[in-house]
């Protein structure tokens, strides 16, 4: 955790969404801006999977967060305007309370006792930090990719608790092909010998597992057409020590996944990994209700908009399209926004000058 | 090997493309039909990476081959008026010298010892099957996924030994993406533990990593469209040894590339995979002359067919269409055939009723 970064105990019993509870879990979040007198100036953020709250270097932490050029004052989430709050997902590492917390029923870490954890869950601890931030309505949810489906549980769970929201590159569902990424993705993890079932010494984690989900990740995140011009073919030079290796890194592509997985795959913790990537399979709309049109019938919008990319393989622009589709027939005033960036799902994250002007047109018609 | 697949040692030293040679090495092949008095009637079929020379059944053999459907009397490739040939890619494990074959010159198996493969040498041993058989031009070289390199490996080195060319779901050289893929497999096995650097008991082999790489290839193989018609969100039922599990399979996505990963694994040998999907990678047909084009320049055909499907995300159509414009710089009378299949790279050997009627029209229109 930052040093910008606040946590709140949710006092009581935190009743999970599946079954089982949480007692008294913890919420890290971080804010910018201030709250209005009238407390409409809320905005909440929900992130992807593995990002922690720090979304936004501030005064109180100058290092750079995870949608840095988005935040801040004369960005496009205006921190002169609105109040901003990002939260660690309930679940995560990064000071909510998840499977490398301690239980305190037991002084022991949870980890594979930790209960199902699902995106109702994550979005249910998310509504405690805003009612602890004395905020009845927000004027806007934002989710990224899994925080998409996050803002969905919220909106769907607290009908009256927002009146805008923003879904980017998210879904109502995942689909079969981003399902068995993921089943994949844990199974590498849970096959490194040092995971142990969980019980890992959380000085020896199963990195090397990390370390080939983090690559299948990055597959899933990037596109293929950005690397045809990123790499094409271009090779490697064998250093001293794998020359003798028949299979060693030879093409560029490979020296970048090796480089990208082995910077992440040291600061998640594997037991939270595997429970917010399952949350990110279980989550459905079509739960609340029985149907997908019925789920989006329990949802009260002033305005929403939907953020996709063409070349998104893990969230495809057609789920985008059914996403809008299904909530403009509760918001009238939904917009859809089709990107044609070619880095991937990620592109919210690295394409900054495609995803800014469509967020800051959005907040200059909402008369900010 | 089956009963059908008969063996041809070549004799003398192998040189091989990169550097190194093997001794004497065998190869494993299966023919269909009778070669014809003019010598001229030969076809010459270059798998994938995972099949063995078993394309199809025969009186010899009556187990069901890799391509059942395509090979036999009043079929697209037909045994009546073709001599049908099919070889064990050099570098395999069904009978064809490869990684786990003796070293004749140790007496101990290659495994890593085994020189550097490319589709180069995997060509240039099946035109030594070729000539054992007594053909001097083949009527048409069929090269399917990995084959296809093959078989432009064949035609660029053997300009006059074959009158015709059929490439199925190929490409003159692998994507960046389709790169990363095999490298990830190949880091899956080399990650398991039974791996031991190459020297597994052939008993006990790296099973789990081979399941965890065949998982990724089928999510490379088939399409996200399919499996959104195929599976959608079905769940699985939880058996009693995993209620307990909290990641156990629960969609039935999960349990099918479960189920393909557990047949595939133990029937292949691991240092053999290692090998071919390294070559699949370092396949360029650009190394021919330093450009494309004069790699193509070196191809001398009367005909060719280039297929490809829309939903193959391993060989996309992008690459059939660069093929196929490559081949008519050198060959007026190249066809492109873009099918519509949902089951993507994998189409050819499951979605027979697409592919029999394109691959029987280019023998009619042969004149046969």
């Amino acid at each position: 955790m930052g040093p910008a970064t606040k946590t709140v105990t949710l006092e009581g019993r935190f009743q999970m969404h599946r079954a089982g509870f949480l007692e008294s879990p913890t919420m890290a979040y971080e804010t910018w801006g201030e709250l209005n007198s009238t407390r409409d100036n809320g905005i909440l953020i929900f992130s992807g999977l593995s990002p922690s709250a720090h979304a936004a270097s501030s005064a109180e932490d100058l290092s750079a967060g995870w949608w840095e050029d988005m935040i801040g004052p004369g960005l496009p989430l205006d921190s002169d305007y609105y109040y901003i709050v990002c939260v660690n997902s309930l679940g995560s590492c990064f000071g909510s309370t998840g499977p490398a917390s301690v239980n305190p029923d037991t002084g022991d870490v949870y980890r594979l006792d930790f209960p199902t954890l699902t995106l109702e869950d994550v979005a249910e601890a998310a509504y405690g930090v805003v009612r602890h931030l004395g905020i009845e309505q927000l004027h806007t949810v934002i989710g990224c990719s899994m925080g998409g489906m996050s803002g969905l549980a919220y909106c769907v769970r607290h009908a009256e608790a927002t009146q805008n929201l923003i879904s980017i590159s998210s879904a109502t569902r995942a689909l079969p092909f981003s399902i068995a990424v993921r089943s994949l993705q844990r199974e590498m993890i849970r096959s490194d010998p040092k995971w142990m079932n969980g019980n890992y010494d959380p000085q020896d984690p199963p990195l090397n597992g990390q370390r080939l989900a983090r690559k299948l990740g990055m597959m899933t995140y990037r596109s293929p057409e950005e690397w045809v011009q990123r790499f094409g073919r271009q090779r490697t030079t064998a250093t001293e020590e794998n020359v003798n290796d028949p299979f060693k890194i030879a093409f560029s592509v490979e020296a970048y996944l090796e480089n990208h997985a082995n910077k992440f795959s040291g600061a998640f913790d594997p037991n939270c990994y595997l429970y917010l990537s399952r949350a990110s399979d279980l989550f459905d709309l079509a739960e609340h209700g029985g149907s997908l049109q019925s789920g989006f019938s329990r949802i009260n919008l002033e305005r929403a908009l939907v953020i996709g990319v063409e070349t998104d393989i893990l969230f495809p622009l057609q789920q985008q399209r059914d996403m809008a589709e299904g909530l403009s027939a509760v918001c009238a005033d939904t917009k859809l926004v089709e990107l044609d960036c070619i880095r991937g799902h990620d592109s919210f994250l690295v394409d900054m000058d495609a995803f800014r002007p469509v967020i800051c047109g959005f907040f200059e018609s909402c008369g900010s």
